[in-house]
Formats: structure tokens, C-alpha cells, sequence
């Protein structure tokens, strides 16, 4: 069995983290840190869990040995874990991070949108964890900066129109993304944005244009195509616990079908067990992803304007958080990719 | 008091009509009609309404004198009240039209979306009620094809640029709305797709570039414009009982500001009392208008992909069917077009 | 038009009362305080009420003249309104206290539900003011304790049965309140408890047998029945924003059928415009009385197990706190006692 | 591989098990029938389920052999099954019938209730499913009639004070059960009164003392006890998808505390790995049994008015329906008794 810790364990990351380790077959949970339910056990703080983790107790932040665990997901605030993963990592450590601290690779963006980084010299050595599409790499990495949720739905809607190489099949100055998401995307901190009376029967776009998971959807789908990708990004707050559902709008080069460009996705994820291209005329609900670590992904020609319009659907929590960071860890070690996440979606 | 008929009054935009009604100083509703309910009162079939229309029984379709009623509200199914309206109006009396039968100007793009017309004579005479851009053609009709609610939310937040004359400010061909609407929109017959069940938690794009409001909102935005205008529509389901959002994408001919942009929306809806432009930074949230005529909106320009993103909110209900209704008649009948509908928002 | 005050307005009641006195015709709110939103306008912290009060600005605790208005509702939390109360009512001002400082007349229950009470010697003074059971001494009261949301719903529900004099109908010993309530009961401060995520799809309850609104409720029906009654009361959160259905089971002493009881309540009630008894076979949803300030009841008897089973229905913010609040206003000032309070419940 | 049928698969409780079979080690589903989806594949019915059950299509009713499964799942609506399960049980057949056809054993309360019975002779042969009360009986049995949803979570609350023999805890006579139940209770079928706009921010009691599920629990609950019980029952309609939370009123006869009383649950349940009891001071929530088979129980002696209130909750198509029947099956079957049932609740 694994010896896995769960830095930061009591927001909803670190929560579903629990709950999928819960039915792990070779992950022992053996460290849970908590600065606000420091000496409960996960059972008070998470009743839904009680029972799945016998005598499993939430530490204080510095309360237990690095010895106690061979892998760390750190699921700390942006900003908070730096230097933690930073000693992880020189102790010979494997860290998978939840935040966004080693997402961007140019400091100078960083910078821009998060603030000063304390351990930049790190940046280089994390390898961007989103396995469908850097796989190689993460079997080889020891420090996963595992993907925000937002640009999992988005890089994972693009990437087969961006391939290098061949005739560009978009243009990729055209690329809209109107994404919409879950709550629990913001997090389990209570604010009057995401009280219930204040979202329930609500509807609204917010960081218009200006939200910082853009840069990250942009160095994504820059890598990808090999060539700089600008992006419009409009996230919206959906009165829902989970899911994202992004639709994406793209200008076509070639006048492609409908047919032809899903052929085009199928042979993409060909061998990919979490993306799920459905087939002409239907499109994902993030209903069907819920609670599981799939993508789905519906697409449609709008022969009539040139365009190209195409929905992902994720559970933020799962493929576009801890879901994710789970089949990253089961990459790095060699366990079955899907070992622990194949559980159905809970879909109503 | 005039005394008015609602033609169909049991589906949702009926029951709001007689919500809306029920606090109209000038009228009085003398005809209700409901193949379903008939024999039935107002309070047995909205209980909500117990105790505001004292005596009023829904009745048969063919039950009650044409001399009943000066007005009538026709809140049928599209299709199904085309030569009961065509009777209407050879007798003198006025209407509203809250169906799509006499919305579109062309027959052809009317079968193409709806089937064959039965009263192919009388669209050129019904007047397409968006009072904020149609008004003075209003103040003199007898017969108001009241708006889509999707066409509503998408011609208010795109007329402002749309104006004929001067340099254009936008390319035409770029226009994408990606639009968000309630589960009311459907209607108020049972079916699976609008279950609770099925919708609570969900959320899901449907009749991708195919809704048949598309040829409604580019029909309006061609005449506003003087230009042929095709645009990009993706409606989406939320799960909450009322309101619209439109996140309306824009491609920029002119290095316009976002400061620039509001101040023509609010120069151009200078004398609206029903739209309220936000301030710079703020965005509109479809809470805000719940229960209410308003269509609020905010703007803002993406500078770094010459893009402007507006977006609108209504409820779909109110200014996308019943309270707009309402707003016609009074434009109709020289009442103050607030009657009936200055109750502010129940946000909450 | 009366001057008007809310103290403590930033809260959901106070944005409650703004949105009824932004319909009432015989008022004019001139002072709006917030300690959180110092200096911002009604329409920047509510932005559903934009339009509604131009100029009116919400200033500190202490910045304004008593001078300024007549009569002041004063929405502040439990405890802190006493002192500044004290002073209104000795400056001669009429005061509508929404907390529930002046609500219990046992200085005892008060100090063991709630803490040290400030001004004790104006316990006396305040009238309760649920003006179905005690509008003769609202009539007179210049200082009225406005009820609480669940011993609203609870007192209406079961004082037909309490009448003093004749022969016991039901055993007083036997009375249980199964009440649920939307979050909007629990206040607009931010908690985790009343997030979306951990409300939605939820329900639980809490503070069973131990909630500080049941000595309110006890003392109302001592009061009304002229002998001491317990009752054994369960408040549980509805993931809903707005509503209280409230269960109850009455054991009887006599062999009346529901007709009969029904009879009892519509007589108890005939002059009442706020109730509303429903027919036999018929219960009441939240939903019906949404927005509005009805209590909706509906009953049956359980004749097997000799039970009464009432129901009654309110919506928390408005029978249930702000609504009341502008009944006992127009009951105080002798305005139309449904002033401000006609509109028909938005029950979708 | 135990080859498994289910029988009318196509609504929620056939969701249901064909989510929970997916990750059944010891079972293969080999038939699913569903009249309105004959020929469709799992995935094009259930996209949630898409890639669980390849080849997997919904055959008409009578189209498949009695030979391709050895257990059969029944999920057909009440009254339409009798006679096929006669014949599968004729035909030495295992049998789980989800519907309520077997569950009552007197057949003068089922035609009271239900209505004509066709197989009476079957009604002894059937176990009836509870396995916490009637393990036993359902380990040698070949046809379990699974418990309605409502009485799961009664029966489950109550069976502790109930046990034969001893001095009596409880006034027999007092049992009031006060349930709440998510909308997919109602089944999958489309009404009016399931669709989201009825339903959202709405809530009511239905079938007031009239609900006939009340039998099923007074049956059980005189079995347990070894006396005759009646009780008051109220359902109520939760704007929820899943989860039913029952708060339940019982005069106690001895002073017991809450502690005392806790005791007797954990030691009743000491060896249920379903039923968790809570500790004292925190009490149940739906959430927190979502999609698993838990049952959750907390309680509280309100000693003012010496009752005991009792809070169970559950997933009402989990241990309310197809949870608790995969349980019956491993029971049967001798798999051990969570397989299948072990995923953590799904919370959030």
C-alpha cells in the first residue's frame, strides 16, 4: 500500500480526495492536515465519510513526519504551498498540486495574476498534469502541477483541432470560450457570493474577460499547437454543487462536417478512457459526469456562419480537481489509470 | 376598466398575465380560457391567485362572446390560435400575440421553422412589439406579435450597435450569442426533459445552431441594422424556474473603451424605463430582474482579441413574454406603460 | 407621506421592507443604515432595487437625525438594537422592532434563550404584533415587537383550536411543530451552513427540541388559550430561499371531522385578508404564498389515531418578518392595513 | 458471474441498479428490459452509463429467455408484474421485486390500497426485505419483496424501541412519523407535479394521513413489536433529486436520556454496517447518505414533553429501493453483503 498524504485536506478538494482514496485498492491515507479542523477526525468533519477512515485524525500543518507518506497531494490556497512542496520535493517526495502555483510556466505571468512566487525555480521542473494530452511526461515526473478546472474542459474541448503540423483546420484567433460552472468551484470558505439564497434562481458571468485561469487555457493550447493562442473567456456561476460545462466557439478554415470533425475527435481520444465524444446531435449534460472523472464532449457545425461549436462537460471536482490529481498519482506510480475512479457518474 | 381575455390561460405566460393583471389598475380580466381546466376557477388552478379574480372560471375554448372582451391576450401553442386571431381582428377587436404565428415577417422562413401558416395575410399587419426599438409602430397597432423570449434578451443587448447610419462599430458576421434560459421557457406541459429530476444539478446546451428563435433574433437585428445579419445562437438549460442570460460575443471594427461602449447604451436607452445599463464592472444577474420587466445589462471590451461581450438579463416570463405583453397593451391603449409592472424585482 | 427609517437595512428583512416600501403609496423612506455598506446607494448593494430610490444613500449607525423620520423599523441582529430602541420610543417615534428583543414578556426566557436583556422596563410596552390575534392593542401601540418567522406560521396554524372558554377541542399537551424553513430564515451573513453546496440537495434538522423560538411560540398560545402549553417544536433547513411550511399534529379530544375543523378556522378567520384557509383535500405549498404576505392553511384529521394534522404555509421574509412589519405600520398609522402588501405571490 | 436480469429497467430504480451493478465484481447483467426504450442501448438511454454495459440493449418484455439470467430484478410499477414473477419463481428462479406487489401479507389491506391482487398465493412465499430486522429469513429465501422507501427509513428509526419482551419504552399509540422525500420517489414518468418549476422553491405535504405506505410500516413495526401499531404519516415533497429524511415523534414511557436511548440503537445495530448512528448533539442529513446505502440516525429525548424525537435519513433509491435490493441479493446469494455498496456518499 502507497502512504498518501493530503496537505490542506478540509476543503472540498481535499474532501473528494478522502472520498476517492476511500475506495483505492493499493492508497493507504495516512496524513491529513487541517488548520481549522485540527484533532477532529475526518469522520466529524466529513459525516458522509464516517466509517472509511478509521482513527484518521486532521493534523496541524507541521504536526507529522514527511516519513509518514511516500506521495502528498498538496490542496492548499494558491500562494500557501509553496515552500512546503519545495521541501517535498528536495526530501525525495512525490507531490501532486492541486493549486495553481506550478501551473504557469512564465513567472511573468505568474506574477500578473497570482502574485509573487516563492519558488520559481521550481516551475520548470512540474509537469503539467493533464494526462490525455502529456501523458509521457507524468510517467516519468515527481511533481504533478495538476490542471484548473476551467482549462481541463477548455484545453480538453480544443485539443484536437490544434495538433501541429498539416493545414491549420481553425483560426486560431477566433477561439470564444463561454464556460459555466459549479459552485463548489469557488470553494468551501463561506462568502455571500456563494450562499445559497444568493445563487439558487441566479444566474451570472463574472471575471469577464478577466478571470486568471485564461492564461493557463492559453499556455495550454499554445503548447499544444505550437503556435501563441489568445483566447476569450467568459466563466459564469451555474446554481449547481458540480460540474463545468464550457461551449466553445471556433472559426473554421476548412469546410468541415459535423461527421468529419467528430471522426477527427474519436481518433483523438481513441485510446482514452475519461473522454467520451458522443455522438451527432447529442451533447453533454454535466448531469452525466457527476461524481466520475469523465470528459464529455458534443460537437456541431454551424455550416451556416463557419463555425464550429463545441461542449465539454466535466465535474470540476473530479476531472477538473481531485479526480484528475488521482489519475495523475496513478500514473506516476504505475497503478491502473483508472483504479479508484471508475465508479458511474451519480447522475441524479 | 378594459375589460380583457386571455386565450389559453393555463400555460405559464398566462398565469403570469393574471398575475400582472391582478395589480392592473385600468383592466379587468373577463374571459380566461383552458381546454384543460375548464369549469375551473382561477384559484383552483393557480392557488396562488386565490382570492384575486373572485368569479372567474376558465372556460372552453369557444365558450364566452367576442363582445366579452375589448383585448385579448392570445397565449396559445405556436400554430394553434392563427384563425381564432384572424377572427379577432376582422372584428375590431385588438390583440396580443404571445405565440411565434405572427412574429416573423417571412412565410417562407415561417415554414421552414413552424410549418404551414393559416393567416399568411395578416403578418405583414401584426406589429413586432419590442417597444424600445418598435415603439411609435405600437402606439398605433391593433395587432402586437409579442417577442420570443430568447429574441428579446438577444435585440436589446445588440441594437445599441447596431443603428443604421455612421461607421459600422462591429462586424456583422461576428455575432455569437450564447444564451441561458429557466426551465419555464419550455412551457407548463409534463415531459421527462423538464422533470426536476432530470434538470436539478443539470445543465446542458440544446438545438445547437438549430432553434427556431435564431431566424427571429437575426429578422430583428437586419431591420435595426439595414443590414442582413446572421448570428450564431446556442440556448442552454438552467436549472432555475425563470430567467434569461445572453452573453452576446462581438467582433470590434473600432478600438472602442468599455466606458465608450456603455455610454452609447445608455445614451440609446436614454428614455427606457424597463433597461437598466450597469455600471463599468458590474454584470447583470438574472435574480435581478426575477418577477420583473427589466432587461439589465453589462459590457465590457475584451481589448487584448477586439472583442465586446454584453450581456443581458430578462426574465423570460415577464420582459420575454407576459410582462412585454403587457407593456404592448399599455403602449396599445395610451395607459401608462408601467401600469401593471412596476413591482420591483423579488430578487430573492 | 410618512418619513420612514430602517435601521439595520442591509439584511435580507431590511432588503425586504425596501422592496415593499418601494411600493407603498402613503410612504417615503428618508433614512437606510448599514454599518457594512456605509455610503454605497440602495441600488449598488441591491442591485434588483436600482431605480427604486434615487438619492437615498445607506449612512452609519449614529449619522443621521431622529428628526429625519416618523416611525423606524429596526432590522438589526438580537441585542443590539435595545438601547437605540429605548431612545426612539422615548423621543416619541413609533418603532416596528423586527429582532427579538421585545418579543418575549419574561424577562427569564429572555435571558435563558438570548443573554442579558438592556432595557427591561420596555418589555412591557411593546405590543406583540401579530395583528390576526392582537390588532386592537396594535391599533394603539406605538412601539410593536414584530413577531418571529416560525412562531408566525406555528400560532396562526393552531389558534383557532386555543380559544379560551368552552369545552376543550384538543389535548394541550399534545401539540408538535414539524417546521421547515428556506435559508433565507437564517440571515444574509456569510457560514458555511448556508452555502449552495452544503444546502443544496440537502435537508436536515437542527436545534431539535432546543430552538429559541419555542418559548415565543409557547407564550403565544398560553396566551391565547389562557393555560400554560409546551409544545415540542423542530425546525429543519430547506434548500429553498423563502418559505416555512409548518407540520402540525394536535391530538383531539372531541370527534370532529375535518369538514367541521375547517368550518372552526374559516369562521376564526373570516374578516382576515392575509389568511387563507383552502379546501378540503387541499394543503398548502410555499411556493403559493412566495412574495406575498399570506399564511396559507390547509387540514385534516387523522381519525384512526384521533389526530389533527394543520398545515400552514408563509414566506419567512415577508408574514414571516418584513411583510408583518408593514402590516402592523399600516395598522399603527391607520393606513389600508394591505398597503404595500396586494401584489400576488410570485409563485414560480 | 451470477447473470442478472432487470425487469422494466428503464426508470429510476432500474437506473439505479444498473449504476450499482456496473461495479458489482460478482455479477453480469444479461437482461434489461424496458417497453419504451426496447432497442436501445444502456448508454443511448442512460448517458450517464455510457461505456459500463457494451452491447447491452432493452429488449420488449417478452423478448428474451427465462434461461439468459438466473436472478431477476423486478422494477415494474406497482400491479404489472404479479404474474411474471409468479412465473419466474415457478420456474426456480431467484426474484427481487421492487415493487409493492408482495410487500403487505394481507391481501384485504393490499386491495384496500392497491387494488386487485393477482397472485395472492404467492404473498406467503414472499420475505419481506429489511435486512437489519429480517436477515435471516431473507439468507434462505428465494423471492424478497424489497421495502417501499418510506418505510425503510421508518421502520429502520423505530425498530430499536419496538423489540418484543421487556417493560414497554414507548406509548404505542404516540408514533408520528413526519417524512420528507426527494422528487424521484415519484418515479420517472413525466407529470406536472415533478416538473422543476412546480417543484423548485416549492414545498407541500401530499397524501396528508392517506399515503399507502403507512400499512407497509404499521405491518412491520406490529411484527417487530409482536402488537397491534398504528401511525400518524406525513410525506412531504423535498425540492431535492434523492434522499428521504424522517423525523419521527414517540411518547416515551421512561425517563430515558438521549444518551441512554443512543446506547440501545448502537447496541441494536452494533453489527450493521448500513446503519450509522450519530453521536449525541448532531443529527442527519440526506447529503450525507447520497448515492450509498447508509442509513443515518440521530435522536434527541425532549424531556419538557417527554417525547423522543428520532431523525433517520436515507438515499430513497439507494437503501429506499435498489441499494437495499442489490443488499437483498448478496444476502440471497451469499456475496458478501456490501458488494457492490461500498462507494462513499457522493455529499456534494
Amino acid at each position: 500500500m502507497l502512504k498518501v498524504a493530503i496537505i490542506g485536506g478540509s476543503g472540498y478538494t481535499g474532501m473528494e480526495l478522502l472520498r476517492l482514496l476511500s475506495g483505492h485498492k493499493s492508497v493507504k491515507v495516512t496524513v491529513a492536515t487541517s488548520r481549522q479542523y485540527r484533532g477532529k477526525s475526518v469522520g466529524e468533519v466529513f459525516p458522509s465519510l464516517k466509517g472509511y477512515f478509521d482513527g484518521l485524525v486532521f493534523t496541524g500543518p507541521g504536526e507529522f513526519s514527511k516519513k509518514d507518506a511516500e506521495l502528498f497531494f498538496s490542496a492548499l490556497p494558491h500562494g500557501e504551498g509553496m515552500e512546503f512542496v519545495s521541501q517535498l520535493i528536495s526530501a525525495g517526495k512525490r507531490v501532486v498540486d492541486l493549486s495553481a502555483d506550478f501551473r504557469l510556466k512564465s513567472i511573468k505571468t505568474y506574477k500578473e495574476w497570482y502574485g509573487e512566487h516563492k519558488a520559481p525555480a521550481l516551475l520548470k521542473h512540474a509537469v503539467y498534469g493533464l494526462p490525455e494530452l502529456f501523458r509521457d511526461e507524468i510517467k516519468k515526473a515527481d511533481f504533478v502541477a495538476n490542471p484548473g478546472c476551467y482549462p481541463t474542459g477548455a484545453a480538453l474541448g480544443l485539443a484536437p483541432l490544434l495538433k501541429k503540423g498539416g493545414k491549420p483546420l481553425i483560426d486560431p484567433a477566433s477561439i470564444i470560450i463561454d464556460a459555466k460552472s459549479g459552485v463548489s468551484g469557488a470553494g468551501r470558505g463561506a462568502a455571500l457570493d456563494t450562499s445559497f439564497v444568493e445563487v439558487s434562481e441566479g444566474f451570472k458571468a463574472y471575471k469577464v474577460a478577466s478571470h486568471r485561469h485564461a492564461p493557463e487555457i492559453e499556455q495550454t493550447l499554445s503548447i499544444v499547437s505550437g503556435k501563441k493562442i489568445s483566447v476569450t473567456f467568459t466563466p459564469h456561476l451555474l446554481p449547481v454543487s458540480r460540474g463545468i460545462l464550457s461551449t466553445i466557439y471556433i472559426g473554421l478554415k476548412k469546410g468541415l462536417s459535423t461527421v468529419e470533425i467528430l471522426d477527427l475527435y474519436r481518433s483523438f481520444y481513441k485510446d482514452e478512457q475519461f473522454i467520451r465524444v458522443l455522438p451527432e446531435g447529442t451533447f453533454p449534460n454535466i448531469l452525466n459526469v457527476r461524481g466520475s472523472n469523465y470528459c464529455d464532449i458534443g460537437l456541431k457545425v454551424d455550416e451556416k456562419n463557419k463555425r464550429l461549436i463545441v461542449i465539454s462537460a466535466i465535474d470540476n471536482l473530479m476531472k477538473g480537481a481531485s479526480g484528475q490529481a488521482v489519475q495523475n498519482m496513478n500514473i506516476m506510480t504505475g497503478f491502473s489509470e483508472a483504479e479508484g475512479l471508475k465508479a458511474a457518474p451519480l447522475c441524479v
